[in-house]
């Protein structure tokens, strides 16, 4: 025992602490403690870094995926992903923003995630947050906004302007979830024909308000369906649900030198080679590598203040269908219950000032 | 039979005609009649289109792919990409070129290939020769510089322009074949650190010739070799050899958001999802499937305008090695016998002028 020890337990006692809800094991959600919340130190940015505090996140796919594979027994780890919340404090060498700035960011799969009174977050990542939206319209957007901007110009090799591309079709398998739901409205934005799939009369109604061109029947055969449409052959495929279910079909409708998205890893391995002789691709999009690795930061602080204008404008619209009020154990459980069901429309959205609707 | 038939044979017996060397069918290379030479009538050039007087072409292992492959017995197939010659007439509509140009070109695989007195290409695929080279040095070039400037540029997203790059390493699986020998070059003229495979001490001074910075022996643990150098993981990989056997070091050498480039088809289903994660990607470099679906060919004429460029220049050198003499059953078969043992180094070339060396 160090001769200081005394006085850090004595100023750990006065250290700030915040309200956190996660996970300390890969629960089933029917469990009772799927999720517990506790109150952790509340973080201090670092140099680069923004102190924020929270005002909603939403719940995405990976956050379910991050739980059921969760390994680490016993030690408390929060989820969530996206984030709109008020700057409290800078570390150094931040110049983009000011307390009191309202932002919005994704992009880290730290061990203290959204799911939290603040978070700090690098400032690369991070762009302030739409103005004419609330917050948990707002929340709705950055992981899928930047998932389906990198997938338009990373993959695709695509300009994100306003019709910016003529006579180009696009195909998106399973365009009503978080990801479909954006993806629609940009595509559409830079002038694409959009035909995405959907299950059922509900996903129909709201890809086609979205702006999609066409809706197809996906328990129906999407080949006959694209023939019978007059689009036997597409130029770009983003997979946005199960990459080995629809890899034949992905290859036997991407035109020559087309481009295809894929953001689910695939179970089994894949035949790519019957791609090589029409000069097309498959290209992966898995937006948090950026964070994982440190890679090219700015890049996602820039592509969100470009959505947060588009937002602004009326151009795109947030995906936000449904709201939990208040950041607990059961609202969190409500969210990702929706989530896990896998027919959500849109976003589920956490509204943490529960005061104000 | 109708009324013109007399006419149209009459016709025939005036139309002039070329020497052509070709196939009719699979043959092994040790077959008697794997090669025959036949007269057949020389092609006139259309809207767009150049008829050019062959003088040298060079052997690529498509050749070889294409001649194994066959399947329709009894039709006369020439093989042959790679041409230099000299423009002998122009469809409508040139006007980049004019009758008595030297040229060289790539880019189709139509049943009469380079393995003939004359071709009739698309100009746009088309580039003025080099003018510092022979014919035979020249005519190993077109479709293996295309082919490591598609690595370079579309597979790596990087720009072929003197020291563009800095700190960045490339693994070139296979430096000492056709496509090998100029990418070792080009990569070096943009600023890659290189590091190549071979198979034996001949390969690795062509290769450290050519400019390689490091030579590794790839019938011992490359992995291995690599750490020893301090390049655990690269930021490229071209894997110009095998893409089954090499994919598993590939995905374990490639850096967070390297980019992998392959132009050997895989024989199996491969794991593609092991990129996902860390950001990174495979893609295919197949640069005939320009010609082959008519889409972008003047890309291919720009990029050969600027290696003739840097050949005059002497920023890279002609990768031929072995020189025939002759467009004739015998020349082709001894070109195409070396080709086909896989330890060429750079490339073999048949130069059609028999009179001139």
């Amino acid at each position: 025992m160090s001769i200081l020890t005394p006085f850090k337990n004595l100023m750990q006692r006065f250290q700030p602490k915040m309200m956190a809800v996660g996970i300390n094991h890969n629960a089933e959600l029917s469990e009772k403690d799927a999720f517990i919340s506790r109150q952790i130190p509340k973080p201090k940015p670092a140099e680069g870094e923004l102190l924020v505090k929270i005002s909603a996140s939403s719940v995405n796919p990976i956050d379910i995926k991050t739980r059921v594979n969760y390994h680490l027994d016993g030690i408390f780890k929060v989820l969530g992903l996206d984030a709109v919340g008020e700057v409290e404090a800078l570390g150094k060498n931040v110049d983009d923003f000011v307390v009191g700035d309202q932002v919005f960011y994704t992009g880290t799969q730290p061990q203290i995630g959204t799911n939290a009174q603040y978070q700090v977050i690098k400032a690369a990542l991070v762009a302030h947050a739409p103005r004419e939206l609330s917050a948990s319209q707002a929340a709705a957007m950055p992981l899928t906004s930047i998932t389906a901007y990198d997938i338009l110009h990373q993959a695709f090799g695509l300009t994100v302007e306003r019709d910016s591309v003529q006579d180009k079709t696009l195909l998106i398998i399973n365009g009503a979830g978080g990801v479909g739901s954006i993806l629609i409205q940009l595509a559409k934005y830079i002038g694409l024909t959009v035909i995405a799939t959907a299950g059922n009369k509900e996903s129909r109604a709201w890809e086609e308000g979205l702006g999609a061109d066409h809706v197809l029947d996906y328990h129906e055969d999407l080949a006959g369906q694209l023939s019978k449409l007059g689009y036997p052959k597409v130029d770009y495929i983003a997979n946005l649900q199960d990459t080995d279910a629809y890899w034949d079909l992905m290859v036997n409708t991407i035109k020559p030198f087309g481009r295809i998205a894929g953001i689910v890893t695939n179970t089994k391995p894949v035949d790519i080679g019957a791609l090589k002789e029409i000069g097309a691709q498959f290209t992966w999009v898995f937006i948090l590598a950026r964070g994982n690795f440190n890679h090219n930061l700015q890049e996602q602080g820039d592509i969100l203040t470009k959505i947060a204008t588009l937002l602004d404008e009326g151009e795109l619209k947030s995906t936000a269908t449904k709201f939990y009020q208040g950041l607990s154990v059961e609202s969190l459980k409500q969210a990702t219950k929706i989530v896990e069901g896998h027919h959500t429309l849109g976003k589920v959205v956490i509204d943490y000032q529960e005061d104000e609707q």
